[in-house]
């Protein structure tokens, strides 16, 4: 019998390397013997990239935060009943570069979304589930927005002031104080080989410990 | 001072007129001398109309019961928020082609969601904002059906099967029955001269009462 894979999801605020160490996650799994898949949110399945790709683009109408709010969850609904749980259920690891903490971070923090709101449509969605574990990548917003400073056309979200993106590293830092046992806070702000060393240890703690 | 406008939507199963019959209404005001809009759900608004393409198109990955509801909903909070509600602020009447109650029928009705989880949403996105009237256009399903068959590609809905669309007739004629003073039923299995001739009268009633 396979036991059911854990759920594990990237989290922090933009350029922070989110990515990055998804993918160096992934290999050490791969080093593990672990199966595993990586995905991301929104998106994850054709039709939630779909979504994704409404949420993105920018826009002269202005977006209702309710609307971003929804579509938010639809793709994620989505995504996760057919494509996060079955994976899980079949024994494979899922690595998610970002999942609902996001929206409480993004939506909630960043556009004032009153939080309860959100928790109500994390139960409507997503029941009781919820990330085995949660790696936030924390930096201050400016290395990110640096580090990410190479990229091409800005997307809505990445078109927002640095205040914006100070409230959702805030959200993080408190949602991670509050669930210190799922939760695994990262200095982001250290060199790529230093942070990538964190990163395969915690992993490598997961596994020994599954 | 300017009064509030109207909000009136138009509700039935395929093909049974409801387009008509807001034309027709339509027409109505315009002879009273009431400013108004014609919209549609859902739609309504270039966001929430994109939203409707995803919702409409057939495609093999099989869409989530609660994704299909959430983006029901993210289009209609765009809409009520960016359209609907500054227009009957602005003294015009609204009259929408669909509108929740279709939810309740097709997501609830027709897919089987249990009803609190779309009461849910509906308190979400429109606190207690509710239609002013809803017009009923109500006749047996296989009316509706031969009505709209020369259409060309069926989209995801009109793919359905006949017991789906008795459901979902059945739910709007309870509806209409727990709440006699906002639901106006017509018989939409009359001549295209009757059906028109009984919207007129209602509409002409409503606008002499407002
Ligand atoms: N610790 C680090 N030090 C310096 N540069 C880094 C570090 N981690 C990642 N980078 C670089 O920063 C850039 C952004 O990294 P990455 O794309 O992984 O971030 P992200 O959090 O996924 O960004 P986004 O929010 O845009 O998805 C990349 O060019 C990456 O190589
Ligand atoms: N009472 C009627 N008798 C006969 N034909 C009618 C009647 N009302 C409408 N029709 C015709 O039936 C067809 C469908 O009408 P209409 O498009 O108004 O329906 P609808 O409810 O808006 O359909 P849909 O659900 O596809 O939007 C049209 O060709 C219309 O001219
Ligand atoms: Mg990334
Ligand atoms: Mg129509």
């Amino acid at each position: 019998m396979t036991s059911r894979g854990q759920f594990i999801t990237f989290e922090g605020t933009e350029g922070v390397g989110k990515s990055t160490q998804l993918a160096n996650a992934a290999d050490t799994l791969k080093t593990l013997d672990v199966d595993y898949i990586v995905t991301r949110e929104p998106g994850g399945t054709p039709m939630a990239e779909s979504i994704r790709d409404l949420l993105l683009a920018p826009r002269d109408e202005p977006v209702n935060d309710m609307t971003e709010l929804l579509l938010m969850f639809a793709a994620r609904a989505q995504h996760l009943h057919t494509r996060i749980l079955p994976e899980l259920e079949a024994g494979r690891w899922v690595l998610c570069d970002r999942f609902t903490d996001a929206t409480f971070a993004y939506q909630g923090g960043g556009r004032g979304v009153p939080t309860e709101r959100i928790a109500q449509l994390e139960s409507l969605v997503q029941g009781s589930f919820r990330p085995d574990h949660i790696i936030l990548l924390d930096a201050p917003v400016e290395t990110g927005m640096t580090r990410a400073r190479h990229r091409g056309e800005l997307d809505r979200f990445e078109r927002e002031a640095v205040a914006f993106f100070r409230r959702i590293r805030q959200t993080y830092l408190d949602r991670a104080t509050a669930d210190p046992v799922r939760y695994h806070i990262v200095d982001a702000g250290q060199s790529l080989e230093m942070v990538s060393r964190d990163v395969v240890n915690l992993i490598d703690g997961l596994v020994h410990r599954s």
